[in-house]
């Protein structure tokens, strides 16, 4: 299990959610309240959008806490949508290309969970995956994989629907194979001009989703970064929520989706 | 704070006390229940004696939980007398050299503690290091720099003497400049035929150390791998414990050791 | 490509062959004299074999000029048989898991060489493999592929059978992707009892190797560790060496390869 | 030894230096071609001005060949003043406190060279450091203890004086043990406003140097990032070169260098 947030707004230095709050991401990288782990040291990593075609990364091994370059970089990047990421491990090797956010083009993606007993069906799983999606995974993951699965469905054309079947496939295979541990998925997408996050699990327990908007920007969070906890806002389970750009926000059950057209 | 501990004894492979307890030392690098911070991922290091002049030494910046190498090497490495540390750091770098054990010719030795208010007194410490030790030393620590303390006074030839005369000089020097943060000493020294553990503090919490004997070994620990409670013994405030690779074992008080001769 | 070397013989500590030689394995990782590129920077392995079931492994992604625990480990291990291998990425990710040697079971495994345009046909291999191997593989290199491959298809029953198929299968799938980039394979294997390694190529130009025998111990190297360069033989393109534990020699054509049964 | 570039003008991506050029300083890490060794893998940093008060910094031990997140970083950070080092150990640990360019406030500072038997002077020089930047040193190389003997005698407020007494003090002290190995200095510090690169040796071999001015930058190198060699221009021996945000060039003698006032 892992801790993350995005954020969508006003252009601000990343270091305002990575460190400046009482429980930050790098506070949650020591202490996690909400997880099913309070130490999420296994590797850490920062996705950020700015005048570029595609995101930069930053992805580093040693624990979140721990790493200087982390606090200068957080120090003097800017932007105005980006994701930050401690990992827990759930079995893989720790290394960059196994930490979050994984970047595909346009898109980042990352994700708190895991596909219980992932090597029975990880063959499988990867076995659908696009040549082009497949030849560029590096690492080794359900995470990665999942993100790969929903490229190959679609993510560029129709992101919903390829969440859904993402999800639907992921859960048959895992049937078929009589597996009983659950498929637990919360997850954020973000494509430079919109975030996405997912709250999902295959039973009642889907791991914590919260948002907060203010007047100039959103924060969609793993678990809250203050305790003004009045101010953050439960994503129900299985369901998606949306933020644009210009902060229209709305909250669908995961497995109707439509992006909210017309919304807000 | 760190956690650590020491074995003396018939060969085992070092994974014996390093993975296989209960509450192992990665165990507790990951969740420590007897120090301040529980949690021990700013790096990790052993030091075994085997039949080199020197001792090895691996260290490595990684979390213990999280080094794949340090699973095959305890698995592979066999040692009579070994010391095993988690670190937590008190504010110097991350780095492989400031990684404990530290070794200089037959010695080893390691830490759990803290020089209160260090940037305060570390010029004046370091000015008393013999050049010999000064071109030696290779990071930053507080802990490193008691070290090379103990032998500008002569650990080599008169270890108890070199031990009391380092801790009434530090004392001594945080004294001098108003310093009122305590020095906290818990630490291990080995020269390859002896241990020696000293439980040490300037005020009355000193670090936890405790030690339990079997028919083939003695392990000294910061705190117990295993819920035998009543197994292990702890040593009394303000005392040195010795054990000999006979396993002879004696406690007195630091301030006035004398390494047990004739005693046990 | 990459550098490499094999023990086998009277115990000795690791450093004998990986520092002291004037041509060590160390040096070699900066300034190798018969590789397509003399810096082997990306990363290093050892394996070796002790009186434990499987081997001991030990891998690093600093070069292996650069890493003071390689230095202590090489001093103070000791083996009768053992790999040690620097690396020069031809594309994958440096990180623990894509170094050499790879281990299953009793077997040690590394590599000099490549597939040629390996994304082209690294997923057909990669179906070929059996769940097993495939539930194992660790990392992303074309050289752990082979060595799935190679215990998919019988390594531990009948290895020259297994090491012929993989040459014929990668060769066959390079083929039918009409990939024309060569496959060059210069290769180790060890079961604790006997080594195998393999100077193969598609084209001619096979990558260098060559062994030296002593009294008490055979070497097999990428490139002769010193200047007494008569004392080193070459292997013929296209063929197997054979080394056991009581150092039996021979030499065999790879695709007609038996083991030497009753040769030597 | 190392090799390092310096970029003054309009803001533009890192990786326009760093990446881009043919015999750009990530060629220089692996053939280096007027430095003392080839290879600069023992490390690297990134150094920038921005909106900030105080420099952005990037350091890393791996070699900057093999180092996704550089690759990033460099595409995604732009600015109009900034510093790139490849590091050579010249026996020094390869941490990243001991990787170029060190930062203190406003100031940045990379070096390539060495002070001779560093060992039997760095005692006594680091005795004449301020004990404010005593307290702020991380590292143990003499390059760091370089920049704080420079800001020991007044790098904020007359730099060409604490440069030149720097120079002094560390010829002097050599000189005073009987250190017959040369003093090499190619050293460049940045406040934020201007840079100024310093080319200095005890005896007639001073690294190299070089600068080329175009209509909206000026780059100052090791070793030239391209063929046109007749675009670069050396730095005489002995000499300092300064810059200016607005791009006014200076060289005077280092000894009697006044920062050009009233040049240009």
């Amino acid at each position: 299990m892992c801790r993350w947030l995005s954020y969508i707004g006003e252009p601000v230095y990343l270091e305002k959610l990575v460190f400046e709050p009482r429980h930050s991401l790098v506070e949650q990288s020591l202490r996690a309240e909400q997880a099913k782990t309070p130490t999420n040291g296994d590797g850490f990593g920062l996705g950020w959008y700015d005048d570029r075609k595609t995101p930069g990364l930053y992805r580093e091994i040693l624990p979140a806490w721990n790493d200087p370059n982390l606090r200068s970089l957080a120090h003097h990047i800017r932007s105005g949508m980006f994701f930050a990421h401690v990992r827990a491990s759930t079995g893989t090797e720790t290394s960059r290309t196994n930490c979050h956010p994984f970047a595909h083009d346009n898109f980042l993606f990352m994700h708190n969970g895991q596909i219980g007993n992932y090597s029975l069906v990880r063959r499988v799983l990867e076995a659908m995956v696009d040549d082009e999606f497949y030849a560029a995974r590096q690492g080794t993951t359900d995470s990665e994989l999942i993100f790969c699965l929903m490229l190959t469905f679609g993510l560029r054309t129709d992101p919903h629907r390829a969440i859904r079947k993402t999800i639907e496939v992921v859960e048959r295979e895992m049937r078929n194979r009589g597996i009983t541990v659950p498929f637990r998925f919360t997850a954020c997408l973000a494509n430079g001009e919109s975030v996405c996050a997912i709250r999902h699990a295959s039973d009642d327990k889907s791991p914590s989703l919260y948002w907060r908007k203010r007047d100039n920007h959103v924060i969609v969070v793993s678990e809250p970064l203050d305790a003004e906890s009045d101010s953050w806002i439960a994503v129900a389970p299985n369901h998606t929520l949306h933020v644009t750009r210009d902060l229209q926000i709305c909250e669908e059950p995961t497995m109707v989706a439509t992006g909210c057209k017309g919304a807000a």
